[in-house]
């Protein structure tokens, strides 16, 4: 974890000692929850091992928006910046542990770390990018091309989450899906 | 500008000075772009009167799926942050005046301004939040609600959008947002 933070910024020695000192970790199981809907997302995570889903419920249908693996911030900025209760769902499909920091853990990184808010800021914009592509691509792409976009952002994972949740990530029914995949098959 | 950047941080005398050499004063006429699609977006800008939207192109249909008028910044962060072409273009819907920064300038004002880097992640966070509402609220809103949305964000600047451009943002036909309208006006 230090040394995906040194990766983005540089860091003392005493800066690795507070980091460590903010920084906890956390391990959830398949299934489980990092957060649920009406919850305040009160920390922050970066996903050592694992994988977790975002998703909204919509009248008990869920729509899948975004998954995070290794490396990964996990958080429902909406919530956690103002400190209100969430609208979002973040659930592990596998066993994932990470590291975790505070509301106000991360207000003492941005103070007692020199590059901390340019840490806050490299991190937001990671993020920030991949969902502004994605909003975008709702205005202008094909499912099918909406598919091959999800297979290229998350060409590592792509593999390890369940056809169904893909398939809501997409905004498409899993049988519709299916001959998406077919044809695709068959032009190669 | 300076007032609205004194909102986000402290800024000394000096500083001051810095911040009014960094910016320059834009002024785009009803109609022409800040940006289009193939250009690489050179500068951010904050909107000092005027509006702005923000459009992607769907084989000759426009997809607007963002607003901006006063205090607002404008950019097109996937082409600035990694100064590559954009997918995008931004329009002036209104005369419109900005104050423009370079990319270089930026970098100038995360590195000569204390609190610089902090003024960058709270801008970014504030645009962040907007598009993270409005790309979940694809996977779990109907039109009726999107549109409610819509009203809700840009309550300030609502009158001043042309109805095409708003069904667009929504997701629908022109005519689609019109019995929306009208079953909306029944209602109260």
């Amino acid at each position: 974890m230090i040394d995906s933070i040194r990766q983005m910024i540089s860091v003392s020695d005493d800066e690795t000692q507070l980091l460590k000192q903010l920084f906890t970790e956390k391990h959830i199981k398949k299934g489980e929850h990092f957060l649920s809907e009406g919850q305040v997302c009160r920390t922050v995570a970066i996903i050592s091992s694992g994988l977790v889903r975002y998703y909204v419920n919509d009248d008990g249908n869920d729509g899948t928006y975004y998954f995070g693996s290794e490396g990964n911030f996990v958080c429902d900025y909406e919530s956690f910046l103002p400190q209100v209760p969430s609208t979002k769902n973040i659930q592990a499909l596998e066993d994932t542990s990470l590291y975790i920091i505070s509301y106000d853990g991360l207000q003492q990184l941005y103070q007692g770390i020199k590059e901390g808010e340019r840490l806050g800021r490299l991190g937001i914009e990671q993020v920030f990018v991949n969902v502004l592509q994605q909003l975008t691509s709702f205005y202008k792409d094909s499912p099918e091309e909406r598919y091959r976009r999800f297979l290229q952002s998350y060409s590592g994972i792509s593999q390890r989450v369940p056809q169904y949740y893909i398939a809501s990530y997409v905004g498409i029914k899993p049988q519709s899906l299916s001959r998406i995949r077919k044809r695709a098959a068959q032009q190669h």
